[in-house]
């Protein structure tokens, strides 16, 4: 199998994964779950959103979150942004990137934000200065790229067009958002390879919901198709306001196990994300679908039944012929 | 993406997936369920076992089973057995085909059956004769193919020099089983290569477990690497009792969906199977893991939000550029 030595892990739990939550999570309980995500190597970390808090409340505390958290080296404390008001609060915060997301679906985009997808490119290089200005990387992202909980499949080809533009205007890196879990690996792996095919030299990454089972799956197949860049939610923490039947994102600490027994490197202490899964589990107060959190790591094993040791306590078997 | 253009779907939770259960599943639940996938066009089921009823209790009604069920002209009704004695009973109940299961780890295998795999192996002439004699196919499983729940990694030329033997035995088919979940994409893709490049013309399948979420990634991988057969558990009903650890196979109904958005041929109407996994829910009587039957099929539409609509309840969007 296909697979690159080694990909970027970047959290979205605090964003993504909280964003569709009625109940207030305190600000006190979002840093720790940053912070002990941040302790166990992952590299990139959607902290927060910096959005109209009338359209998402349970990231008012935006501010709050990003002078709060431990701003560990090596870790890059990261925002969603909606619109040019919103970068300009992040930028003000001290994030150390911001990410954009547009749909490719005009429906979702005004169910997100009231803007077309064209209307929302248009903010793109003001945005884009804003970012600069600041010294920092501005990451795009397409939602519904792979179909629109309200209108369904969405042409891969408008999705493309919209990647084309983001990267005509500028943007550092792009991710395609499998928003509702509608896509399938033989789709994400076209997506992926169309994409890399027009813009080799482009980061991209994958957004990809559990939804319907599929999240692993999809996941390697943009892996197989050159994939750099997974977005993960601790514990798959997660549902959508926007995005009626969504679940959460793949679940991070079972898409590193899974990357770690294939051999692809992330650079996380997986020990220490199931950790932080369990923490966050935990301080959320419910039981969250994170799996290997519940099971255990892959050979985690289980005492040899009584009856077949011999009297010493031993048995003997051929495991290797 | 490398797919075949049809596979066959074998449905084993009236075996694996209730074994584990300590209440007894009613025979004419069983039965009702079996029925209920037949009707959706599952082409061959797994309908009982066959097995020293002290170890098996939940499989104690295998003659009634066979005898209670529709026999539905093309559906194969299958059975699992673990030695003689089994497959002379399934033969006498008019099973269609038997499968017999041997473990690649001795261990695994003496928890299962008390014997270890050569031993087990040293029954596949007899068990042989009984299939040929009742005119049908005797399929072979191999447990514990990516790892044993008791002494963990199981070398692939154990596993592959199994598979030999029974290959030299003659059984008709072969499938490997992720017992407990200890499968890697990359790990089964290459096992199933191998496999194929030793004996191309042989039919062989995979028995997968989503203990850790990466049953539908398991499967992707399997089919990229020629396998033609897939075994699932109608709602992902499962956990086995000589595995622990283990939860149920990969959910037959999410599989289905999975392929069929992959255009991978099954002919199984799955709108009938999602209410076959839900009337297995309901006869069962608790929620079972399944995602397609609780969030529904990919494309499954919501409302576009009020405030979208012009006045004439229509929205203007561009969905394909």
């Amino acid at each position: 199998m296909n697979l690159p030595k080694k990909v970027t892990i970047r959290e979205v739990a605090l964003r993504d994964g909280i964003q569709g939550r009625k109940e207030f999570i305190p600000t006190e309980v979002k840093i720790r779950i940053i912070n002990a995500i941040a302790e166990a190597g992952v590299p990139r970390i959607e902290a927060t959103s910096f959005m109209n808090p009338r359209a998402i409340p349970q990231t008012t505390d935006a501010e709050q979150v990003m002078a709060g958290v431990e701003r560990r080296p090596g870790t890059s404390y990261e925002c969603l942004v909606a619109n040019l008001k919103g970068a300009q609060r992040a930028a003000d915060a001290g994030v150390d990137a911001m990410c954009l997301v547009i749909a490719a679906s005009d429906t979702m985009n005004r169910a997100n934000v009231n803007m077309t997808a064209e209307e929302s490119l248009a903010q793109v290089p003001a945005i884009l200065k804003t970012a600069r200005h600041a010294n920092i990387p501005l990451m795009a992202g397409i939602a519904s790229a792979t179909g629109c909980p309200y209108t369904g499949q969405v042409a891969q080809d408008r999705v493309l067009w919209l990647a084309d533009e983001l990267v005509r205007l500028g943007v550092d890196e792009l991710y395609f958002a499998d928003s509702v879990g509608f896509g399938n690996p033989a789709e994400m792996e076209r997506l992926v390879t169309l994409f890399q095919e027009r813009h080799p030299e482009m980061p991209m990454g994958v957004h990809i919901h559990d939804t319907r089972g599929l999240g692993l799956a999809n996941t390697v197949a943009c892996l197989q198709a050159g994939t750099a860049l997974l977005e993960g939610s601790i514990g798959g923490l997660g549902g959508c306001p926007y995005a009626p039947g969504s679940s959460g994102n793949v679940c991070t600490e079972d898409m590193v196990h899974m990357l770690h027994l294939m051999g692809v490197e992330t650079g996380i202490d997986l020990d220490r994300l199931i950790d932080a899964a369990r923490l966050t589990q935990d301080l959320i107060g419910h039981p969250l679908p994170g799996r290997v959190m519940q099971v255990g790591k892959a050979f985690t094993l289980h005492p040899i039944p009584e009856a077949l040791l011999t009297p010493g306590g031993r048995m003997v078997q051929n495991l290797t012929r």
